[in-house]
């Protein structure tokens, strides 16, 4: 009965996730949901790439946190627009959410829109949200130990960026470990060192940004689409 | 109906933590949950804490992750007993699991009973386990931003441990904008900053610990028995 409920709760979401991004791609627009632990460099990383992207692409933003408009305000400089979905107690956004923050947003015009999950491990993903890409983020400070520990972020992401990767000179951090459990679980993803404090990795990662932008708009199948 | 569900689960965690707790209370040991982000350091925080309490003191330990029985490898060295839960997709330990955990343990003996929650800000939270006393942990690279975008694991904690303290000279942390966010949400927990790789503030947090067993073996009421 239990596991009834589970699974009428996530298949309501699902059917509203399709909703989602059938009205992402009638506005062509390339949605990402940003994935991680709290404080694994999620805004950092929106702060450095829509800049990045250049003033010829629109870049919105749906940002998630249980409580304050923070991340908004620290996007709101650089994004067409940005909303901040407050989900009170709650551990992940959901396709309802999204849905709502949706009809606050002019999406035509728009070509990138990042929805930067709650921060949490665990429950974002088990939500659609109707993205086309998922990124899961992974900061050196976490440790080399994460990817095996939360696999069900992990295994499905179409790019894992390994952020803060300035620090592992500072920590213990045993890169071959990470790469080991990544190359096990999700051989197909690019897994992409990088900082947004020292710039490195972060061509690699706008390139790969890009290519899945020409992708989509060349008509090919996005990789969640 | 669907707040009706949630509100069934969770009264039945409830009846089950409070079972675990007169089952600890009748064996004279002193419960804590400890919770935070990955990687904030629980495991490492245990690693340390273990050997300082002495020989004269017993601890047991009940870890949560998704997968894998690394932390349990960790601390298997050092700890009288281990168990290690794995939760499977399940993103915080259940009042139910730690049920089960117990029982894998001779608790009689026990001084301290350290439960290292799944690594998560928000979930654990939610869920009694049947703990005397609930510790947030919070690290200097998640970033000065974290107490109030996760009051729900601040404002009931019964200690807060700021920890890898020794990278605060590394990164550009505002100490004073996390003091305030706590001073507002609790203040009624110490505030503990600390580092066990350094040693930085251990001994305080050391003193805490042996101050709650005093007074738990003085029969004066834990905080959250």
């Amino acid at each position: 009965m239990k596991i009834k409920v589970v699974e009428s709760v996530l298949k309501a979401n699902d059917a509203v996730a399709a909703d989602n991004r059938r009205r992402l791609d009638a506005a062509g627009v390339l949605a990402i949901n940003l994935m991680s632990a709290p404080g694994s460099g999620k805004t950092t990383l929106l702060e450095w790439t829509i800049p990045a992207v250049g003033p010829a692409q629109r870049c919105a933003v749906l940002v998630g946190d249980l409580q304050t408009t923070r991340d908004a305000e620290r996007l709101g400089g650089c994004a067409a627009e940005t909303v901040q979905i407050n989900t009170g107690q709650g551990c992940h956004l959901s396709a309802t959410q999204v849905a709502e923050g949706l009809k606050k947003l002019t999406l035509e015009g728009v070509d990138y829109l990042f929805i930067e999950n709650v921060g949490n491990m665990v429950c974002p993903a088990a939500h659609d949200l109707g993205e086309h890409l998922r990124v899961a983020l992974l900061s050196v400070p976490e440790g080399d130990d994460k990817v095996a520990k939360y696999p069900t972020l992990f295994q499905p992401a179409d790019a894992i960026l390994l952020t803060k990767v300035d620090l592992i000179g500072v920590l213990d951090y045993q890169r071959e470990r990470m790469y080991e459990d990544v190359s096990r679980l999700n051989a197909r993803a690019p897994l992409i060192e990088c900082s947004p404090k020292t710039g490195q990795g972060m061509e690699r990662w706008l390139a790969w940004l890009q290519q899945q932008r020409r992708r989509q708009t060349a008509h090919e199948a996005p990789t969640r689409a």
